[in-house]
């Protein structure tokens, strides 16, 4: 099926576009016209409108002209290259599929191409590459490998069918008045008509759903409907099936129900109802919102131009674009998302999506000058009208550094479902969840948290257990340690009870319910979030709060960590702390194993090994480690008989799936009781000047005043002398109540949820 | 002692720079008398006509200002905190240690500055700490720390001290003819000529080695006497002493000889004869001489100005300055140092050594525009004459990229004692090493390789078990585990035979002999490095033949990787190699281990955990990895009976000094034999685009067609379909020489060393 002769570069450069736009000419009267056509194509991300602006700016937008000469450059290679649509075989990672993933961007591309530069040959390609696939689509069945709950046809899952329709509509799109007539009618009754009834009517367990896999299927069916004018196929993308979901199919391959209860809505505006909390947050976290974001952001944008009675993207109080600063805020320093529930480590503002996602909050929410700086270090922008805005609004050096802030993110549709909290001073960045579980690709992790500063992670979650797409590792789906290993409590930095993950580590118990945010204040010197979990483990309360504060002594700012657990005596507690990078030292002597063997057989300890530990002597725990560049140290109370593990893990990981990362596990025996903690982060050394600076922790000591349901107060003393009281109110935030607390240490005054003393 | 009040930071910019320059106007004839006085000091790294250089420069060399603003900054700001000159008490990493490191660094500097600024309260500030240690100096022992075998007095070794007088010199130097007699007298009597006798006729053992340490200690001796004009210090530094080290200190706290046999000579000439070879490699390897670099060329640059006579850059064919692109050729694409021997790895060409040097090659030896890019990537200059070169060669645009080239570094005074072996294609650097052990600093890897692409190691050299100056570590010296592990010949990329390091373990035996270069081929599509071992096991002939080659149908340059061994029957071959990166996926099935113990007992097989291992099946184990951003693949051929053991470092450290990185051994139990290897560099991904393209290892089969103590020919056949044959002769190294091989495998012909030949 190679038509490799026909297509031969013609070189990629803007100054070619510009050439071959001089040879077409203007459109005269008949172009005038069709401007104002409201039939008339391209009108999904590009307009007849936009598309004759950004022929206007061409030459004068460095990041666009760039974007294109990238653009022009890729497909080229690839017209170079010939048409392959090879039978589907392949699971991700293989052949088959990484060719049909590439397909669809490339006819993406080729249209918009095709739309800016005028060059019939883009239009050609893609005409050829549609056909061959109308001729292969009447030829196949299901996709060979029976792995998914919805086989697709291309691909191994109908998602990845819906990609490709996501992608293919807005190429088809591009050329759909080039076409003649025959040609466009065999495409719409042979393959797209077709393609859009496998991804929804006969794929209802994929379609139906309040589920990113369904906002995939909804904006497929619901683009190429736009495309091609077909009103049933966007009242299904709309409002979703009026069908029964087969009562044989309950689960999907990550372990979510296909049907939630109670759930009667589906389609594109329950997903917009369902999907994100009236903050923006989206239940999976944010990795899944990045990849979810794309058919959200872009189907809207269609139905923008084609269908604006709908207000589309003012709908939930612009809940779309507010969507994607939401997502922007769920970054590190190096614009990597918090990798919270299943997420592969890595994934970025650098992405597609968020390429595509910026330039849309940029130009449809306001103009905001600091995504701009998220558009110069993307260095690309989308060939469309967004895209070119936001280029030039970068060209006139309207950017400006982006703000992140201290903010909590309701969960839930109500947003009255739990929340992430996330703290920032400095360069330090924490991070607590005590949102809702995030349903199939939730992690049982309440209360758990991270620590980031300029330098990456400090205090790390494990992320997922997989490499996306790496056919290597099992055809680049999860691996079974994502679901022995990643998602147990014990891989997170928050309380394991008993050996056993919260909620008995059943996805449907934990989706039941939400963690409970009991206070947050962002401020400049003294910042909290304290966050509240009952039902992880039965008759067991647990409350987190953390608070992030400016000490005049130290170069950073110091995180206090008071996790308060009320529960039957004898109850075994384990509270992990997964820190990055080189052990140090530590102030305790520890016994190190000659022989090691899994901590467990379940719950995740099964991947654990006990590579040293020690009974905790004195009054605290302490511990330095080095990454990078900095000195990091935890200093924790210690209460008569714990012990302190130092893990790795790697046990039982047959095919080497699994990072060998450190940690601590903290152990007690006990009833009700708090672990109180300090994370310093402080000092610097690097390689070529071999100069330690501040090396050492400036705590001397630390130790818990008063401990009860209500209250607990802690002090702290820097080895400088100073000496720090930090009370907090558990049962009552008012923010005005007076708090009176006694006991055999002493006394304690103060008002309000909190109090941050020094010297005392 | 604080002087706090007296230094009250004025700014720090060029502007301030200028500003004072313009109070202090010209000096006239005074000026002028003083220009062409061999007696008028700064004249050892400053000189008075260079100083005036610099200062009508001012404003006009940007890199120049700009490390000048930063000098003036860092300088400043030990101003305004004071002079501390504590009691000696701390190992390296400590208070006393570090304050008097930072001083002798800050003292150099502010005599700098005084010289360039003219501004008095540098001179002032100099001076008064320089008084500060004429008070202590006299009421001290040796440092109450016991562990050298050379203690110092403000430092626990002398190596430091003698650090101290190579920076304070130069400090010294430039407030010589600003001080009072009576201040200059008490300084250089009370002062400067008993710390010079300390470090050299007192310590004997540390100045008249032919060793790093000696080299900083003559250096000092010898800077301290041009400054003082003490010509007795001077013919010390130049020619050693005529002292008897004493009898019961025979080896230094690394394990090296006091005294090598047979030597004679000391003293700085005899370091530059004895310590570099004629291609100017230093035997200890760069991090070392990196780190002997300094006052090499310090004093050097001191030598040239004062007594221009001995014409010292002249020496040995300019051996210092071609010492300096010999170290940078060992480096890789982040300009750091191969980490062979007794390196701390990360140590580089942005090292404030470095610096200095390559300004000082720049200047000194013909203005080669390479280094002028490695000095824009440094952002700094050294504050005298050849960084003002260097500086405003930049300035003008002069820069070019340094051109690294593989090329073989000889070993020993004469250049006879083996060599080190670097090949570079594209972003591929290969490195093998079969030079002299490196003296107590050695490692017991004779035959071992590193290799690099541009992310970094793809297989890595532990380097060495040491966190310099970070006290937590053990005072930041070396650790045990640096001879238990890293000296080992099971932590190299090379044979081990029968479980024992090569030499057994022992320097002295190693020290005797070095490595056989055999063929050295650089170029284009094929380069070939080849050595023999005959010393490491006692009736043993090890060769290693290492080839890149250019292979059409690949993407990276393919390294061949032949070594050949013969022994007798029996022996058992461990060949470690310790790739970086996540296992990704073996055409082997491992059997993962449950329960990990030790390797061994001792010979570093006791830090070793084997995770997995496997008897090898096929005629062919291949293992992909992945790491950053690219894949990796290994493909060794099988003999029958043959093992691989998937390996961890971590057991038997009870302080946590040892990094868990993985390794692989290819175990066989045999006579003479050849192990084949392939290890190419393919393919990507990146966690942002989430899309891997060519995972997977192109290479399909490989076979050894013939081994024989004279030669050996492999063949290996790619997915596509081509064969490649590569045949080498072992003992005949004639490039003309025809060579027949048959046996019942078939018969091969070839002219001269090697042959590459495909599709036979």
């Amino acid at each position: 099926m190679s038509i490799r002769f026909s297509y031969i570069s013609l070189g990629f450069s803007v100054a070619v576009a510009l050439m071959l736009l001089s040879c077409v000419g203007h459109e005269g009267n008949e172009g005038q016209q069709r401007l104002t056509d409201p039939t008339a194509h391209p009108q999904l991300t590009l307009t007849l409108q936009g598309v004759e602006q950004i022929k206007t700016s061409l030459g004068q937008v460095p990041l666009f002209d760039q974007t294109l000469s990238d653009v022009i450059a890729e497909v080229d290679a690839e017209l170079a290259n010939g048409i392959e649509v090879p039978v589907p075989k392949d699971l991700a990672g293989g052949y088959t599929h990484e060719r049909h993933k590439s397909n669809f961007f490339i006819m993406q591309k080729a249209g918009t191409l095709f739309q800016i530069t005028g060059d019939d040959k883009y239009a050609v390609y893609l005409r050829d590459m549609l056909l061959a696939y109308a001729e292969l689509w009447p030829t196949i069945g299901k996709h060979p490998a029976e792995r998914s709950y919805a086989r697709g046809k291309l691909f191994w899952q109908c998602l990845n069918d819906a990609n490709w329709l996501v992608y293919t509509s807005q190429g088809y799109d591009c050329i759909y008045d080039w076409l003649d007539v025959p040609t466009r009618e065999k495409l719409n009754k042979e393959l797209f008509r077709p393609y859009a009834e496998y991804v929804s009517v006969e794929n209802p367990q994929f379609f139906n759903r309040i589920h990113n896999h369904s906002t995939w299927g909804n904006a497929a069916v619901g683009m190429i409907g736009l495309v091609m004018d077909d009103e049933e196929l966007i009242n299904w993308s709309l409002y979703g099936l009026d069908i029964e979901v087969p009562g044989d199919i309950v689960k999907d391959n990550d372990g979510g129900d296909i049907k939630l209860e109670g759930q009667k809505e589906a389609g594109f505006l329950a997903q917009i109802d369902h999907s994100f909390s009236p903050d923006g947050y989206y239940t999976e976290g944010p990795y899944y919102q990045r990849y979810a974001m794309y058919p959200f952001l872009i189907f809207a944008e269609g139905l923008a131009n084609k269908k604006p009675e709908l207000k589309i993207l003012d709908y939930r109080d612009g809940l779309l674009i507010k969507a994607i600063n939401t997502l922007i805020n769920q970054t590190n320093s190096a614009g990597e998302f918090f990798p919270i529930n299943d997420s592969q480590k890595g994934m970025s503002l650098a992405s597609r999506e968020l390429v595509s996602a910026v330039s849309i909050a940029y130009y449809y929410g306001g103009n905001d000058p600091g995504l701009l700086s998220i558009v110069e270090d993307q260095g690309r922008v989308p060939l469309n009208n967004a895209g070119l805005a936001s280029a030039k609004a970068v060209a006139e050096g309207k950017a400006k550094k982006y703000q992140y802030k201290s903010m909590e993110l309701a969960d839930g549709a109500a947003g009255d479902e739990g929340a992430i909290g996330i703290l920032r001073a400095d360069d330090l960045t924490l991070v607590m969840k005590y949102a809702k579980h995030g349903m199939g690709h939730g992690h049982f992790d309440r209360l758990g948290f991270l620590l980031y500063d300029e330098t990456g992670e400090v205090i790390q979650d494990y992320g997922a257990a997989r490499w996306v797409n790496v056919e290597h590792k099992d055809g680049g789906g999860y691996l079974k340690e994502n679901r022995s290993w990643a998602k147990e409590t014990v891989a997170h930095n928050t309380l394991v009870v008993d050996k056993d993950s919260h909620f008995d580590g059943n996805v449907k118990k934990a989706d039941q319910t939400a963690g409970m945010p009991y206070y947050f204040l962002s401020g400049d010197d003294v910042q909290i979030v304290s966050a509240k979990e009952q039902n992880a483990y039965p008759g067991i309360d647990l409350q987190r709060t953390m608070a992030v504060v400016r000490i005049e002594e130290l170069e950073s700012p110091l995180v206090i960590d008071l996790f308060s657990v009320q529960a039957p005596e004898g109850s075994r507690y384990d509270l992990p702390l997964y820190y990055v990078g080189e052990f140090m030292s530590s102030n305790q002597k520890f016994q190190t194993n000659n022989v090691l063997s899994p901590m467990g057989k379940e719950s995740g300890y099964q991947h654990l090994w006990a590579e040293a530990q020690t009974t905790l002597e004195g009054d605290v725990f302490s511990m330095t480690w080095f990454n990078k560049k900095k000195f990091y140290t935890v200093t924790s109370v210690v209460e008569l008989g714990d012990e302190m593990i130092l893990t790795r893990i790697g046990a039982n990981d047959p095919n080497f799936n699994l990072r060998r990362d450190p940690g601590l596990i903290h152990r007690r025996t006990g009833g009700n009781t708090v672990f109180a903690s300090l994370y310093e982060i402080h000092g610097s050394y690097d390689y070529a000047s071999e100069r330690p600076l501040n090396s050492f922790t400036s705590v001397a000591t630390m130790k818990i005043l008063h401990q009860s349901e209500a209250y607990v107060v802690v002090q702290f003393q820097l080895k400088t002398g100073e000496r720090y009281q930090f009370a907090c109110s558990l049962l009552n935030d008012s923010k005005t109540a007076k708090h009176t607390v006694e006991d055999a240490n002493g006394q304690w005054q103060w008002q309000g949820i909190y109090n941050l003393k020094k010297n005392i």
